[in-house]
């Protein structure tokens, strides 16, 4: 199985897309590749739009993406797929999506066989068993929770430190520290913007130059680094 | 009806439940009263915990609290209750506990009958037709996501306007305006922390200093403050 799990797709001030290019390029390979791209988590704009804000990027290190909604059957397009790509957006909108369009197990089977997956945002997200550790509202009501289950961990992408000053929500820790009372068996990984998750050959790793911060219940929240061993969060 | 709806418990750096207490006083009335509390927001501290927490704030204003879960049947509690108080949390947790006990109808009627109603963050969104303006995590999958229904519209509690700098992930508006292009017929209101949606005598109105601002697909987004007539949001 070969997985790129990104936290984001865009640091703040840069160009969509920007800092995860050539990852993506170098993951893919120079091979031409039939990529398939899935824009569901779009609300606020169109799949066309979103397929050609990918493609304004990806473009320029030679890959090009077909937006599932392009295709008479989503399914088919799946299959034919080289490569399946997951952007981000909405997770509640995107599970939808993927649940009404009977895609949830289809890209699993087509994953687990081997096509090389990228996602980013809601598109890692659904990566893992549930979408429970969204940040995202939920603004539309899913069959079920369950999504990929690509890796046995949940990831929060986007995952920051700080609360704006002067604010009394919740901050990111104290929401993950009430996942982790709730479900005590499973790993989360707070994943910060501008670092990525990458599967290959067996090896979970991390790509950036941030940490990773792992929470599980009982065990005391650590920082690791893309120097750091990550494959213990797939025994779990 | 009666409905005092708060975005949040605490300001910052005040005391708990330090700038409500006084309105919930006058909300409430000099009469004894028994006033039942529901606690099932919390999920890092007990509920025992979390009334002595309420407890330890309102008895200053003179009122005393008893949590749902300090009787053997919850439903009687509520069904011999002279006031109702959901303190905020986890609004999954929330709403996913309500539903196990069977107060979700029940609280409804009661309230609708003209018992008081406080709530505050998941609290208050609970009073809307469903949970989907929440911010939280989603920790545990409810048994559906409607909730109390006492008021037609949603609440999006701890509404702030900015993001932590240098962070990319979605704004609190981004969040909204996707949900109004998903569920165009529902107005949301964006509750500014240390502000109040008062409903008494007919009239639904905002008590604090900060505006609040109000979405909905297909018209201008406004702010509206205390001196405003908030009864248009009981029309849809």
């Amino acid at each position: 199985m070969r997985l790129l799990l990104l936290s984001n797709s865009t640091n703040p001030g840069e160009s969509y897309l920007g800092y995860p290019k050539q990852t993506i390029k170098s993951f893919l390979g120079d091979k031409p590749l039939n990529i398939v791209f899935v824009p569901y988590a779009a609300v606020t704009f169109s799949y066309d739009e979103y397929a050609a804000k990918v493609n304004g990027s990806l473009n320029e290190v030679g890959l090009t993406v077909k937006g599932t909604h392009t295709f008479d059957n989503p399914q088919d397009a799946i299959r034919n797929a080289d490569a399946i790509m997951v952007g981000g957006g909405n997770t509640w909108k995107l599970t939808r999506t993927l649940q009404d369009n009977g895609l949830i197990d289809l890209i699993r089977e087509k994953v687990q066989k081997g096509t090389p997956y990228i996602g980013w945002s809601a598109g890692s997200n659904v990566a893992c068993p549930t979408l429970r550790t969204t940040n995202d509202m939920p603004i539309i009501v899913p069959l079920s929770f369950e999504t990929f289950n690509l890796v046995p961990f949940q990831i929060n992408p986007h995952y920051l430190d700080d609360n704006p000053s002067n604010h009394g929500g919740e901050t990111r820790e104290m929401r993950i520290a009430e996942f982790i009372i709730q479900n005590p068996d499973i790993y989360v990984v707070g994943l910060r913007e501008s670092t990525i998750l990458h599967f290959e050959d067996g090896k979970l790793s991390l790509i950036g130059e941030r940490s990773a911060r792992i929470f599980k219940h009982g065990t005391e929240t650590v920082e690791l680094t893309s120097k750091d061993d990550f494959n213990f969060l797939l025994k779990s």
